[in-house]
């Protein structure tokens, strides 16, 4: 076999203009004392495409074409063009081992953060995006213009079956578009899952009935894999429309295989976890990046933040996010890691604020972020004095005053 | 519904003791300016149990009796006991939406750490653990004492399916257990899945009669849920002892299918991406914590670390983590966030020392980690001047002197 070497150095070509069938990150870079950043790049290049720590003797010249290159640095921040050919199209987790896998782990550097990705036209076609989407769900609810309103059932944990169900009810029928089960409500023993699902439902066409209005219900399906494709079926079958899920403690490969199940129900995405990734802003993957895989792959809904409320996320990070999960065209901007990218035929998927909201809030977030949200509040409807319904009402009427 | 108002305070009792049906985790906390770590505490464990940021007037009397409780804290050290009801036993990701779920993004908590968890025996008895584990790995090699030899074929992308299972063979007579893909092979065009497995078995065959040895390879079989599962069953068929999987980019309700799938298949678990959760000892999930979860569900081997190689991670949080995968009764230890746990009928896990290793390392390994150990050499093999098959004969030269 023929011997290439290559040094780190060979994964550094600034004079490189990535193409059409390059997948391009941003990531900023913090190496250790002694080590520049142009050389730090080329290690996080070489260890995320076809590189180890030293030359191998086992390398061919047809290797080299495939190595990524990196073709941009400024500071901290470098860019790195990845050729199509190192991945898989169509399998999120062997893209993210690549660009988001062991390089965080590297010795000599001490912070390292996946900005943004720019995915070439083949792998966004070879994914399916959601079924829905924003304008899907809408139809779905026969909603037009005001932002969605969803609570989720408080206390998150505890409730029995029979009141978790009169506590929808109490939503629903107050004005709330959607009910949602909490992030980590799945099938124990106080509420076991089949009979909340049977129950909820029943109590959901109590509630269309009584309002005259489509109202959904979001059981969460959060489990195994196997286990999970069972659940969201019994919801297709008791009647239900939409299924929830923790997409991060379930992972990427349970949310495609849900996706690629194609039950016709609209999948919600909630984000738990997403924290531990995400909240350091010098190591780990940005939000930015994990919302633009799960659009790919194809959620219907997806927790972006709130700003005001209880959880952390600052405006312009949060607008970027939105328009990453709702344009077909995104054009870059440098000050805030967002790089270029072309949605083609994938839809735009409807971000969801959650986290300590109350009515209160619904004129600011609508003002930062436009009537195409659904807005979820727990405590803001369910601690009104007067209780669950009258809570939803009051909600209802701020999100009206948008309609 | 009856009213009971429960404030952060109601979620911390110091004089409680955790009995057998608690799940009990450390964090590591830090409160914002103006926040105590004993009312962080509080708002961790309300949030991560039956809580929310305000007092709801849907909660129930039962509802208290199921909410967890700080019943430590020490500087910024806090434990928490949960109970058993909060969980559904045998769902790994419903387990980590609760404790290691929403809390990581709370706004008024600046850094936040899962330490370590001490499971109750009747969530141990729900999983399986591995089906090998250590015993059972050493019994299909006919390996008794010594430190396991593996590879990993380099360049990690690239080679046609020809030169890979070339490379394969090199490392095999050249007195290599183990053959491994790298972490972001899976099915690219260059080197297809299946025709890799069948080239590669074949190789292994050739070698285990020329050699007279037991020799294993290692498919990387991750991808979406069900692909993956063909793909595992695919190896079977064709005669394969073993599938590796990136078990956090896959996921873990993709593991738990995995597992559940019950193939007599050896799992091997990377864990390409831990680093971007792990590394930063005050916010995110330990490594620990992560290994715990692994071999309950039940991988058989488990990546930990190298101490000496190119990974960061330092000798006494990788020997923790080895103890934890590999000790029936893990004793606690204070001063590494080590909590006590019995590990029942759940097997060893084989500790996997991987990235930047050279023959040179392996007796500073074995004495830190002892012989029950796989040590993993790609560019420590396949780097040697004189090519892969005298790279290896070197490498397993020096596992050798601790037969």
């Amino acid at each position: 076999m023929k011997i290439i070497y290559m040094g780190y150095e060979d994964y550094v070509n600034l004079g490189y203009r990535p193409g059409k069938n390059d997948l391009v990150c941003e990531f900023s870079v913090e190496p250790d004392m002694g080590l520049s950043v142009r050389e730090a790049a080329g290690r996080v290049a070489a260890e995320s495409s076809t590189g180890t720590w030293v030359d191998v003797t086992t390398s061919n010249p047809y290797v080299n074409k495939i190595s990524a290159k990196v073709f941009y640095i400024k500071g901290r921040i470098i860019r790195i063009a990845y050729p199509l050919e190192l991945f898989e199209p169509d399998n999120v987790p062997q893209i993210l081992s690549s660009i988001a896998g062991n390089i965080f782990g590297m010795k000599d550097i001490r912070n390292l953060r996946l900005e943004d990705v720019d995915l070439p036209p083949k792998i966004i076609k070879s994914f399916r995006g959601p079924e829905f989407g924003i304008h899907g769900v809408r139809k779905l609810l026969g909603v037009k213009k005001r932002p969605l309103l969803g609570t989720i059932i408080k206390p998150k944990l505890g409730l029995k079956t029979k009141d978790h169900a009169e506590v929808a009810y109490q939503a629903w029928v107050g004005g709330c578009d959607i009910v949602k089960d909490d992030e980590n409500l799945s099938n124990q023993a106080f509420n076991p899952f089949r009979e909340r699902v049977r129950e909820t439902l029943k109590m959901r066409d109590k509630a269309e009935r009584e309002t005259g209005e489509r109202k959904m219900y979001m059981p969460n399906v959060t489990a195994e894999t196997g286990e999970m494709l069972k659940r969201a079926e019994f919801v297709k079958r008791q009647g239900g429309e939409y299924v929830m899920l923790d997409i991060l403690t379930a992972g990427w490969s349970a949310l495609q295989a849900l996706r690629n199940a194609n039950l016709g129900l609209v999948i919600h995405a909630h984000r738990a976890m997403h924290a531990a990734i995400t909240r350091n802003k010098r190591h780990g993957i940005s939000m930015l990046a994990i919302a633009k895989f799960a659009r790919l792959i194809g959620v219907d809904q997806l927790h972006i933040g709130t700003v005001v409320g209880k959880m952390e996320g600052g405006k312009e990070e949060i607008t970027e996010i939105e328009g990453e999960i709702e344009r077909k065209i995104i054009q870059p901007d440098r000050n805030n890691h967002v790089l270029a990218e072309n949605w083609l035929h994938i839809k735009p998927v409807f971000a969801v604020c959650s986290g300590g909201l109350a009515p209160v809030h619904v004129p600011r977030l609508v003002r930062m972020l436009g009537r195409d949200i659904i807005i979820q509040m727990g405590g803001g409807i369910h601690g009104n004095p007067e209780g669950t319904e009258a809570g939803a009402r009051e909600a209802r009427k701020a999100v009206e005053r948008f309609a």
